[in-house]
């Protein structure tokens, strides 16, 4: 086969350099035809639509052919040609086609149409069906436009530590690391585990968050961001959950809670358009196939401002709702978490837009949020957004030594887990606020999946660690 | 205190609208002058350059002046003055300044000149130093640029899971992740643990590589890459170990081995090259205080071509220089791995430049690498450059079901962690290749660092878990 260098899909049909030799490298999604002239479907990766070949039959041979099954990878030369047909404006007449890899009648993808359920388990194959690579290629674009967005804003990337011997936010249950041999667990004299024995020489676990050790490094260098994995070892089985899954959480000194939720407003509304400019021909798919209103619905997020809201306020609408015959599951009262039924209210039924919540009751937010001088109701700010709620959880942070240190002290906060945390509000503290997005929950917005499991490529819940 | 929106000290020093009212905020790193006007270094870690502020004394509080020591976070209102003395252009005289947050004698880093080792100790405050800072904006940097590079090529950035439920490499210990009580292992029937009580429902561990998740990826997406954190436990306190670390594996269908060197080579030239042009600041105070040389030799790596040679003949040129005399600590013959010892004489005294080596015996390099006609050596590919030797490992990857599985079961290989594996070299297999970057082995090389424990935020190692 002559040698030409290859072109990606993306890029050939965008030519219209009609009459070039050309060469594509990709599989075969389908095959259809006459008995004279076959038409391929091929696939590379590189973008969901699919170039056309127009192959006559009677230039191959039939050994060839049968191989050009769906699945095959094949490397094709071939004319650039105009194409007739409505869709794309180009295809390719074949003139030499080689089989670089066969595909049997065992392989689970050969009709369409299975369930996302089905393609679960088959995590390591579902990557080369429309769906996951129309998802995957927005995963890609979210992750690129969150580093882009911080960096040409003077963000500083900060990788903090995944195993940690601190379990300081005491946010939930956690993954243990260790080395031990579980056969045969050393113990000390007091019948106690003997963990000097363990790699770290003390108990080590997964990190649930990265901002504390954020805050030390906005705290020295300005403005930072983290972007990596994070553990909850919650048994929830539900499409909301994952075990492992991906955060990001900047952390700015100086800004507080209305620069905080000024960053949080641009950035979210970034990272939208961001996928309505890079995206499209995916988010076409997804909107077609999944989620009717999908693109309507990021159009709508970026173009808006968000309501901003207190808690109070909120508790006042829902009550009212209450009084008019809403029927809520969860009770409304002001203390009470909203759940996400309380949420999707305010924003989908009240509000009509984003709402970014503030001055939560400090008895259900984190400690390290700063008090407000009611001495009722924190610095938080939560922006709820329709069809997710919670997206964005954050806060202006707790910069008094004293006040922080009373608030380590109601949570029970083991304190000998904390000292370099204080350090910060001892050494030159600053105000500084910060929040956490959960990557997946973004995903789940802009792709309009419903399903967790189906936005990161490997899902990670209970009874499940295949691939 | 007038409201003035701040600016940031790396932006304010390339202004020269002198007359104006600035706010800056920062740390103190020194304080010094007369009886009568002071001058104040400060830092906001958005660059390592400091801004100096002129305070006439007479002006202010003497309570307040005392507040103001090494390491006290301070808010400035001031005009910008072109500066008389050698360095900035610009300074600001004082007009206003609020303390933010006081700092006692207590705080470690008072004085200049702290050894790294004991840095390392306070790595939760080592960010607010000149050297430390430095490091992180690098890090950032050359982040950054590790995604620009792969975005604007049309590669996917592909989340491989942490958590594995395979030991398909088996490339050294690994650690266990559990949620089980290791007071109380539960047992079954037979003695042996009860993985069905643990939270993945059998053994689980930290990734050592996201090779094989990221193959699938290739041969569905085209062209991805990895970038995220990887673990080894092995007991090993060196100077280039790291317990957690960070890695990017990029992977491309359709590429052979000599695309996958020219990408390789691309590739680290262009994140060499970012360096230059955005952290010479940085740079320039670190070639000052830890490696002379270190600017040359980044200039050096991006001019030259690298040399490209395979083992067979590496180890020639190896055994020659024991001819003449060279001595190695480690025997050169033609089977043997090739240790650092090696890889520096040919680099740095042989070739005088980068190498590629290329075409290494099977028995030491892995499964999954494409076997040569010659029956003996393995398309793999590393990257050895001058002080750190190898930085990138590669290759291209086997496709044929059957001589995989022949190395799969040459290699002693559990089947029933592989099956996924297998099923891309079953359904379409095509001709791939990738490359492994440890990302703070080009840290080492870009910074001049000498210790692993030293790029890295907060270094997980033997014995330690801080922070």
């Amino acid at each position: 086969m002559e040698i030409i260098s290859r072109t990606r899909i993306v890029d050939l049909l965008k030519r219209e350099d009609f009459g070039a030799m050309v060469n594509v490298k990709g599989w075969v999604r389908t095959r259809r035809g006459s008995k004279k002239v076959n038409f391929i479907a091929l696939n590379d990766g590189s973008t969901i639509n699919n170039v056309q070949l127009v192959v006559d039959l009677g230039e191959f041979d039939e050994e060839l052919l049968k191989k050009i099954t769906t699945g095959a990878c094949i490397s094709v030369n071939g004319v650039l040609t105009e194409s007739m047909g409505k869709g794309q404006n180009a295809e390719i007449q074949v003139k030499e086609i080689e089989v670089l890899g066969v595909c049997d009648s065992s392989f689970p993808l050969q009709k369409k149409g299975h369930s996302l359920e089905f393609l679960r388990e088959i995590a390591h194959l579902r990557p080369r069906t429309n769906t996951f690579g129309a998802v995957f290629r927005i995963r890609h674009n979210m992750a690129y436009a969150i580093h882009k967005y911080f960096h040409d804003r003077g963000f500083f990337y900060f990788h903090t530590p995944l195993i940690t011997g601190s379990d300081a936010e005491g946010a939930g249950e956690m993954f243990q690391v260790t080395t031990l041999d579980l056969n045969n667990v050393p113990k000390d004299e007091n019948g106690k585990i003997n963990y000097k024995e363990d790699f770290f020489g003390k108990e080590a676990n997964l990190t649930v968050s990265g901002q504390l050790e954020g805050e030390l490094a906005a705290t020295a260098l300005g403005a930072i961001y983290t972007f990596g994995p994070t553990f909850r070892a919650e048994n929830s089985n539900t499409p909301r959950h994952l075990a492992e899954f991906w955060m990001i959480e900047p952390e700015v000194a100086f800004n507080d809670n209305n620069d905080n939720m000024n960053l949080a407003e641009d950035f979210i509304k970034y990272c939208v358009q961001w996928a309505l400019d890079n995206c499209m021909d995916d988010l076409k798919f997804l909107n077609e196939h999944f989620d009717k209103g999908l693109i309507e619905r990021l159009q709508g997020v970026v173009k808006v401002e968000f309501k901003r809201a207190t808690y109070t306020e909120g508790i006042k609408v829902l009550e009212e709702a209450v009084a008019k015959g809403h029927k809520f599951e969860f009770p409304v009262y002001w203390g009470a978490d909203l759940a996400s039924e309380h949420e999707r209210f305010l924003v989908e039924e009240h509000y009509k837009r984003p709402v970014i919540m503030t001055d939560y009751p400090k008895e259900i937010k984190a400690f390290y949020m700063k008090q407000n001088e009611d001495g009722k109701t924190v610095r938080g700010m939560d922006v709820l957004f329709p069809k997710i709620g919670e997206i964005i959880g954050g806060s202006e942070r707790e910069v008094d030594y004293d006040t922080l240190m009373q608030r380590v002290e109601e949570n029970h906060i083991p304190l000998k887990d904390m000292w370099w945390y204080l350090d910060t509000r001892k050494y030159g503290s600053c105000p500084h606020s910060g929040f956490g997005l959960g990557f997946e929950r973004l995903l789940l917005f802009v792709t309009g999946m419903s399903n967790i499991r189906d936005v990161i490529p490997f899902p990670r819940t209970p009874n499940n660690a295949d691939f």
